[in-house]
């Protein structure tokens, strides 16, 4: 590799100046606005086609401010919260409070959209199905909450039916765009997932018809003295139980007591049913998630490339040769500073030498479109900064006791542990008057934070990193699993409380003689309150998302289903049926699918090119810390940059530069960067390259369709 | 493409007699018979290093002979089987006639090990375990047989403790390639698995002390009124059965009637432990047995192309003009012919064509290694014979009414089902003296398995036929879990039975008192009891069987485990977390992971190269069946070959050609073809070269070692 002449090193702006064609003038700051928005929507996956005008790209950076998105998500969650204060209430409020809350919430949520209206142009707002989405859910609930206020004070009960609609705004806001994904790539499955439950319930119904007339007419009785398997609906109920093994095996037990031959038939459909279908559900929902999935993040690849072109395009010069267009170093360093004011001038030149690694003084395109990428890699900064006394007693601080003292305070992640407990005992303290702890509980609690210290031993081990890091690395994406359940779960406990709220209670007085039967003579003798489940009720939002979690377990859920269809009716089964099948078929096993899928590409690939070719010139330049020094474990993964170096090595500092750079390969800094990597094997050579198709140098890409789920 | 002269189209046996060197007279019958043995060899996996002396190899010939096998197989069932008539038996037979009995199966045993032995050289036969596994187990047995007898002839009771060593002849047959893989590939995951179980493990621990300093002083009571979460080792246990989901929500309900709060705890456990560490165990076993069974693929696929190179060096010839050694057409159909004597003309001739694509009249090795893999390629020959009746009355037998006829009995699976239920009627007749059907119960098995013809329906439809068409795919696979599956609950039940028989009785007067405590009174008043588990119990091989059945669906497997831990000891419990690690964590995901490979490489690819390119020729040769007259369906995929076409399709039959020919692609004639299938994509194309290695020519191959499991 022959370096290029010095001259060429360092250009200016003036330099740029001297081409002729294509506005080499000096950049503005309105094309540095511009140009610092495309590559902030590209770093985020953003995409939003907002307007260019100058005043617009104003409103669009002030509609990006992280505090505005943190007040928008606040509000989200009050107006989730309010169901902890309505009606039936875990904490009663009165009516006009809740009420005024929520009118409050959904003026900031109109705020916000009439904010994004002013942003992109008003066409495309309106063709969007997700703004549409917020303006109905926002009326509906301004006309449930006029229909309830005015019948509330005439006193007749009513149904808020439009709480159901509050988790959907957490889909359907801009920033909800991990979500969107989820529920659009579940929907795209679906089809294939159908066809297997089609399959599924054929073999479900047969089994049922085969098991009537082997067993419907023997006069068999179950273990509660019932008639056993001679209603045919009840059978494929208790046959779709065995799916999930909750009552295995007593729903076999009449059967086999009778006589040993007929667990062939339990045994044929457990391994039919359970084994294979279930396999299969797995297989398919796995199959389809990715496959749609891949499609998403190839778009969003495609998107982020014309994104980074279009910002290239606002920057770019021409060089007096009528070469390639480019941009300067100047010019790319006023962008970074704009786009990313928070990483250091090493760190940044850092970049540039990765991107310009000729050392021409510029960039063609194809370094220039890396840029998004780059800034998405977590480098950690080192300062090799002597501790200030270092530098004044070096005999003391360099002495045996003094060292230790230094190894003692360095274990970071013992730092962590003590403030979780700190913070574990102020909340501790706040809950107090709730559950009385006394001092030598909290006390207790502390310990047991002390005792995941051990967690750090484990880490020691290499053999354990693999497993630790994998699970570390999916965390974010666990979160949007969490949304998504949060989503489902909200719609069901809302519709389960006006179904099911008041039917059972429970009793905290343990010698009421009500407690036997949880309130509801009905449910006298029966499993659910003979194993005392009277809490598993849907009288307030807690109780049902915790009923809710025993249902996605599964175990008892059919004891659970059938107490809740003894109080009311039969039916009610089929809103347990239909959790299930939504929640523990379709989203468990996406979640499962999740992480079978992160674990494959630990074991199958490491760090991406982009990274490596990062970690290469950090080496070239002699700016790497030595391995041993620094190790690449659980420590780094959970601590965040700019670590301080220099306070136990004092032998090496001396020889180091000033900094030292480190990728914190492990972590992510977003889930499309996880998700990104997680497919790039698969993804099309093309996605990558740099496209030269004039629509991107026109400035109008095509913006992928963002339906509402 | 030029094609050869014709001249070189006829080649016969004299016209190699012309070539000085190589071995070019007329191929002896010992050079096919032993060229023929090398072929089956490839075409069945079989790594067995036989003499080459044409004495060994008529012995290894009638060693392969099917009836042998059968009867092999017949004796290790019979063996197996003793459990039901020995103490405790099912059907209790005297000591001696089962003696006789094993006595029989150990001298068949031996005999056919003593085969083997002079069917290989005498220094491979020491050297490989699976022999001295196979010698081991037949002394200890017969030594066990020698004690039991003699102490039984004292009166003394005695365990027959090589009664856990039966099974392990299944595995160390030589016939036991498929069950040795899979034990093979078991045993090189098992570090991963471990690391993961140890980190499971800490986790557990963690927790249980978490929840020990949590709510272990509380004074909170179980629903039996006893002390909850107050002993470590018992909430290691809950939460260890809480993994599996057994217990929930029992297990929280104490803790959550006490306050809300406390659910946190259990849902973030149960997060952790029962849904990421679960998914883990399956992505570690899913990938480490994936990689350990590509690796057997690899080494098999070597070992074939060796062997069929061998093939190749016994009969090739040398060209006049000094080129490639070859064979010629009439050597090589002597070969096939030898090898499957049971394909047709048509066939083979079919088969020489796709091998000898360029018409030149003999082949070089590239094109006759390739026929192990052509051979397994299941090909369904047609013979377009017109019905008899059709050439005597041809008005008539077009005539509508006739046709309508035709088509009806066209429906050959439904004749398969009309045969099941023929069966099935027999079989019912004959079990008619033990559980008394009535006639009208064998009407209505009949009637359902009648039901099953809705079957076809469902095949009907195309959106179906990817899903049925892998699950018949995989069938031949999981024949090889249940012997996996048999040798482990063999063991089980064997220990199962010395440690637990008769501790727990069932009573089929249901007036005995004595049942409502299994007629042990330590069971009193315990959830084993209460729930009538009583014929759950370890009292004879069949009961064992269903109980370990029960034991793997897992549900109600806490009940079980700490029934049997009541009437003996508290350790009993670590014989069923044993069990559940083994077989619901390591087994049960394996299987899993087959099922979910297996629909993935159905869902990611279609025929193999080689079947492709039958086709081809097939389709070259105008002896394709158009696809709209046989649709590749569940029928052709479950009927045997030489279908009879041309009965209902008259008015095309004429201008068919006489033999028409279909790749079954569906089925694989053994599971190896669908594993190698499996993995071809990630195999190295180096295994499918054809090698040219010196050792390859001169005979010594690297047999791939068979370690006994």
């Amino acid at each position: 590799m022959s370096e290029p002449e010095k001259s060429e090193n360092i250009p200016d702006a003036s330099a740029g100046k001297e081409v002729p064609n294509g506005g080499n003038s000096a950049k503005s700051k309105e094309d540095f606005d511009l140009a610092a928005v495309y590559v902030s929507d590209a770093m985020y996956n953003r995409n939003i086609y907002f307007d260019t005008s100058p005043q617009a790209i104003r409103l669009y950076l002030l509609y990006n401010h992280w505090a505005l998105k943190v007040l928008l998500y606040v509000f989200i969650l009050v107006n989730l919260g309010l169901a902890i204060f309505e009606e039936p209430a875990v904490f009663p409020l009165p009516t006009w409070a809740t009420m005024l809350l929520e009118l409050l919430c959904v003026f900031v949520f109109t705020f916000r959209i009439v904010h994004y209206a002013k942003v992109i142009p008003r066409d495309k707002f309106w063709k969007d199905p997700k703004n549409i989405c917020i303006i109905v859910i926002l009326l509906l609930t301004l006309v449930d909450m006029i229909i309830y206020g005015a019948l509330r004070a005439a006193n007749c009960s009513i149904i808020r039916w439009s709480r159901v609609l509050r988790p959907l705004l957490l889909v359907n806001v801009t920033e909800g765009r991990q979500l969107r994904r989820a529920f659009r790539s579940i929907r795209n499955a679906l089809p294939q997932i159908f066809n297997v439950f089609l399959l599924f319930m054929f073999s479900l119904l047969m089994f049922s018809l085969m098991a009537l007339k082997l067993l419907g007419k023997r006069n068999l009785k179950t273990i509660e003295g019932l008639p056993y398997f001679n209603n045919y609906l009840e059978i494929v109920f208790d046959l779709y139980v065995l799916v999930t093994t909750a009552n295995s095996p007593d729903v076999m037990m009449p059967a086999y007591n009778s006589h040993s031959m007929f667990t062939l038939f339990f045994i044929v459909y457990i391994l039919i049913n359970t084994y294979i279908f279930m396999s299969v559900f797995l297989a398919v929902v796995y199959n389809n998630y990715k496959k749609y999935l891949k499609e998403e993040v190839r778009q969003l690849v495609r998107a982020k490339r014309h994104k980074m072109a279009r910002a290239f395009a606002v920057l770019q010069e021409q060089k007096e040769d009528g070469g390639q267009p480019m941009v300067t170093q100047a010019n790319w360093n006023q962008l970074v500073r704009q786009v990313r004011p928070d990483i250091s001038n090493g760190h940044r030149e850092l970049l540039w030498h990765v991107c310009d690694d000729k050392n021409h003084g510029f960039i063609g395109k194809g370094a220039f479109v890396q840029l998004a990428d780059l800034l998405n890699i977590e480098v950690i900064t080192l300062k090799s900064r002597p501790h200030p006394l270092q530098s004044l007693f070096p005999k003391i601080y360099q002495s045996a006791p003094s060292r230790l003292l230094c190894r003692m305070v360095q274990h970071r992640f013992d730092t962590l542990i003590v403030v979780t407990a700190l913070i574990a005992t102020i909340i501790n303290s706040a809950l107090k008057s709730l559950v009385r702890y006394t001092s030598r509980q909290i006390l207790d609690i502390v310990f047991i934070l002390r005792v995941l210290r051990l967690l750090r031993v484990v880490d020691g081990f290499k053999r354990f990193r693999a497993i630790i890091n994998t699970l570390i690395r999916i965390g974010p994406a666990i979160l949007t699993f969490g949304q998504l359940i949060i989503v489902v779960f909200y719609i069901f406990a809302m519709v389960g409380m006006e179904l099911f709220k008041h039917k059972v209670k429970f009793y905290e007085d343990s010698n009421d003689p009500a407690k036997a039967y949880c309130g509801n003579p009905l449910l006298n003798n029966t499993a659910f309150a003979q194993l005392n489940y009277c809490k598993n009720n849907f009288n307030n939002v807690v109780s049902s998302f915790i009923l809710l979690v025993e249902l996605t377990v599964v175990n008892q859920w059919h004891v659970l289903s059938s107490g809740f269809a003894t109080v009311t009716h039969v039916s009610a089964r089929i809103f347990f049926v239909i959790f299930h099948i939504l929640v523990v078929i379709i989203i468990v096993n996406i979640f499962v699918a999740f992480v079978l899928e992160a674990f494959f590409v630990e074991y199958s690939m490491d760090k991406n090119d982009l990274q490596t070719s990062l970690e290469k010139k950090i080496k070239e330049l002699e700016l790497a810390v030595a391995q041993e020094k620094l190790e690449d474990n659980l420590v780094n993964a959970m601590e965040t940059m700019d670590n301080d170096l220099g306070t136990g090595q004092t032998s090496t500092t001396a020889n180091l530069p000033n900094l030292m750079f480190k990728i914190a390969s492990k972590r992510y800094r977003t889930v499309d960067a996880l998700l990104q990597r997680m497919f790039e094997e698969d993804l099309d050579p093309e996605d990558f390259r740099e496209t030269d198709e004039p629509e991107a140098q026109t400035g109008s890409f095509p913006n992928p369709a963002f339906g509402s789920a």
